[in-house]
């Protein structure tokens, strides 16, 4: 089945084939991604786009002498076939052990461990300065896609990378894609330089000091190996601008390329998904609040910044929004800039953030926003402890924003705490506000409030004594079990539910003195940082005990999510025994 | 002296005058600049070289109708003089009242509170976004520096004001200086579009699909009326490219721009500065560090985003570093990845960065440094509490950093300790690892450590009882004091030197339990998420008291010292009576 990629045992082995074997090669490899991708899920129209640019890579230059770094690693599973890790394709052992980023733990291949987007031209630039102190020789190429271009750090990179004056080669994957369409003008020129075949005199790359080469076709081995060959040892910076098929060799994939950017478990002969995902779910509750809400206020924006899938708007979904709806593309820290402004200028933005990619933005969330104290509302998804990748871990939000003057930070419990804090914040004038968005859905039947503008009042939500538990957002059903757990042993516990993360309620922690020994704090993310210690320092001179509970101040790799709720205790038992523990 | 500035209560005024009234008015503008900065310091150059433009913008536009975002208010003297606030130029009350940055708490001419860079396309672009939604009709200009275009913020909106599709106007003001020189391509194309007066088809705006005008003279105030007339009620997106000269009309900002981007006070006459600041300092102490390392290790590498001044890297210092200094211009977020790439790369670099700057990196320091654990240097400035105008404080850096994993942040108590951490931070191989710059030159004569290779070790200094001081960094002195002044209550405390800002010594806090009542912390900087807060945590299941000092959640404006002292209770004698009362 694997003829060729079998003998494949690291580069060396590429550069042995013949032109047909490698075309043999590269069918085989977008089979063995198609294996991974349909049993545990990954990226796969970046993977199978590249497959030919790994293979040329790979033939033409020598890694690991020479250095090639993968942006947002992506694309990076061909280059791990090609790099001694294809048992990370095959088999069910290798699946788990290989990762979908480069990872320099895995091999002496990947130079960095990457999951954020745009990082690639910078990272490429350090490896070729510090050959130039050195004084080695060898080459230093980026990858990078042509969506993650509009990021920042990318632009930032390309900027430094021209005056290098001295080999350094990024290769710029054109799919014309970003995980959804791409968004501004540099994909006019990019669309420019296209279709005159690289040609064009107005082009941003020379305008730079690059010098420029295009391939119209990125999948053809030769060409690549020919465009590559002729780029090797090249004394100055140079872009390489090559045109590829996203999704290609898989029809399904070629046809959607949104839908496919990454999938979860799927079948291989119609592309269905192996995972149920029916069901009521907070990304359709959010879009139906949208649409209502737009009918009724023509000034209701929502921003996003290239994630779209993320938050469930689909193509479908983005028109029927219309003009209510900015994809502003790879660009968090003009995101939060836009959104604040929008307010600023009478309009009621929502920005819809993932919770590990609203860390791109802590200047401009303290800068353009808080300290304007403009009333824009992001609304943060999947925010808390994970299984993720090590780059795309969603716990140091809580921490990083709550931190910043001026914000407010709630977590909702509840679908209908959710809607009726959004609705609120979409509506004040006083304060920017980020919302975490439950990730469960829990309805609740009781009345929630409407109202949050005294802020950091929090919801005595049961009264006891003894030991307060005081559980925020997502993990007020933790505090409901703990409570439970408690009262087996005769401990009828308070039970807070918190809302506000960026606060403390003085007057409620004041008034638990009186009947309580014992403070609890749980929250879905690091301690360090985050809301349980301003509490643990709220109660630092006085006699009542805390325990914060949380995560700690680790980068965890694809856990084990019992694991790790064992390793943190956050489990009813562990609590309990804490407690116990600290009242006897 | 101001027969024409002091008619013009507010835009409307400036429509009134002929051309040579206007520019009358113009050299009384620089008059009164000069006048401000030379009492109170300020900005210079950047000022002095946009007083047609904003002439002109306030002739031609309708402001605040028009919107007007001036980019990290370097040059908004000029526009504050137009829109009524000229006493903050003439008088000293006004001095006080009036700050260096635009706010729109003084004026409805201002739309943001802005003192980082690169924030003015995005933020225009949200305004140009709100109009069109609210169906309002208006031009929206924003007015950026050319040292400020090579951010990544503002590259993302150059990106996405380009397909706008509606008005929006963008100044780029090319005085050919960031503070200091730029660095980077897009300065490759700015010379050319100057040198062939913006005829050149190789543009980066039109390649990103702006209309592009090029106005030759930016000091003529005709031309720029003439060119601003042309543009108003553009129905897309247009870049004006403008050529002025910075530190125009004073001959020695004119002479030396680096220096008088911005300064101190000075004597007008002559431009000697009114302060004495002559002494030992750290960036002597720091510059000599690096000049002794490079002869020694021609791997060392300092890198700096654009602000070289804060470090007294000066030209002539620049020059004698060589190959061993990068600016990267103002580019934050490439110099962390960057760096740790230099890292990666086998090289030894030391980025040097202020403490209000940092904060545009903390996604680059999380996932480019801190998870690939490559073992860069970061030293940051003038971190701390400080009188700084709100855009620009120094507080937020410890929060931010130190609960990112993996990095570690030393804070040096003397000038001996912040080089024995240097220089072990710099040969080691294990960490990225961040000083905090100690702010005072203070000796010791006792021996410091010279290997910090056990993390988060801390020093104690002094061994008391009933009550421990842990004082971090600029603020062991404080600690000191706090000893002091105990002594006189017959209290003999024990004086900590934590040194790790990123974590706890366990067994160093486990040993108080024996002896001590209460553990108070002193940290330069925000409490909330800062250090103090982990020792609240750790103590918080036990009997041991914590008192936590540091500054509030807040950003202060242009604070007198001794008030906020007063109010965050940093003093000697505040501190004691607060832990009187917990003792007794």
């Amino acid at each position: 089945m694997y003829e060729i990629l079998n003998t494949i045992k690291s580069p060396a082995d590429v550069k042995k084939l013949n032109i047909e074997q490698l075309k043999t090669l590269a069918d085989e490899m977008r089979q063995a991604i198609l294996n991974r991708d349909s049993i545990i899920g990954g990226h796969v129209g970046p993977n199978l786009g590249i497959v030919e640019t790994a293979i040329a890579l790979h033939y033409v230059f020598d890694s690991p002498k020479d250095k090639i770094v993968w942006d947002v690693s992506h694309q990076c599973y061909p280059h791990k076939l090609l790099t001694g890790r294809k048992d990370g394709f095959i088999t069910d052992a290798g699946m788990k052990k290989i990762s979908g980023y480069t990872n320099q733990d895995e091999s002496e291949h990947d130079l960095f461990k990457v999951g954020h987007t745009s990082t690639s031209i910078s990272l490429a630039c350090g490896l070729a300065k510090a050959r130039n102190l050195k004084g080695e020789k060898h080459n230093v190429i980026a990858v990078i896609g042509d969506g993650s271009l509009s990021g920042g750090e990318a632009l930032e990179g390309f900027n430094n990378a021209a005056v290098l004056n001295s080999n350094i080669i990024i290769i710029l994957n054109d799919n014309e894609m970003s995980i959804a369409e791409n968004h501004g003008g540099l994909y006019t020129n990019l669309r420019l330089l296209r279709e005159t075949n690289g040609k064009a005199e107005c082009n941003m790359f020379k305008a730079l000091g690059f010098e420029y080469h295009y391939v119209a076709d990125g999948n053809s081995v030769e060409d690549m190996i020919d465009a590559l060959s002729s780029l090797k040892n090249i004394d100055k910076p140079a872009v390489l601008h090559i045109h590829t098929l996203k999704g290609k060799g898989y029809k399904f994939a070629e046809q959607n390329k949104e839908t496919w950017h990454w999938s979860v478990p799927f079948n291989l002969a119609d592309g269905s998904p192996k995972w149920n995902m029916s069901g009521e779910n907070i990304n359709d509750i959010t879009y139906n609040y949208l649409l209502e809400k737009i009918k009724k206020d023509k000034s209701i924006v929502a921003v996003n910044a290239a994630t779209p899938s993320v938050f469930g708007l689909n193509e479908t979904r983005r028109k029927e929004l219309g003009e209510h709806f900015v994809d502003v593309g790879i660009a968090e820290e003009h995101a939060v800039a836009f959104t604040s402004a929008l307010a600023k200028g009478g309009a009621k933005p929502i920005f819809m953030v993932m919770s590990s990619f609203i860390q791109r933005t802590y200047d401009q969330l303290s800068q353009d926003l808080a300290l304007n104290k403009n009333p824009a509302v992001i609304l943060v998804a999947w925010g808390g402890i994970s299984g993720a990748d090590m780059t795309h871990l969603c716990s140091f939000d809580i921490a990083m924003t709550s931190n910043i003057p001026n914000l407010v930070y709630l977590a909702p419990t509840t679908v209908e705490e959710y809607m009726a804090m959004l609705d609120w914040a979409v509506e004040q004038n006083d304060y920017p506000v980020i919302i975490r968005q439950p990730k469960e859905v829990i309805h609740t039947s009781l009345p929630v409030d409407t109202d949050y503008s005294q802020l950091n009042t929090y919801k005595v939500e049961k009264t006891g004594q003894k030991v307060a538990v005081i559980a925020a957002g997502s993990f007020f059903k933790l505090g409901q079990s703990v409570a439970n757990e408690l009262n087996k042993h005769n401990i009828q516990p308070t039970l807070i539910n918190p809302r506000y993360l960026t606060g403390i309620d003085q007057s409620c922690l004041e008034n638990l003195k009186a009947n309580h020994d014992l403070v609890i704090t749980l929250e879905d993310g690091e301690l360090d940082g985050g809301f349980g210690e301003k509490i643990a320092r709220f109660y630092g001179a006085s006699n009542m005990k805390v325990l914060n509970y949380g995560s700690f101040k680790e980068f965890t790799d694809r856990a084990d999510m019992n694991d790790l709720y064992n390793r943190y205790h956050l489990t009813p038992e562990l609590i309990t025994k804490d407690v116990l523990s600290v009242l006897k």
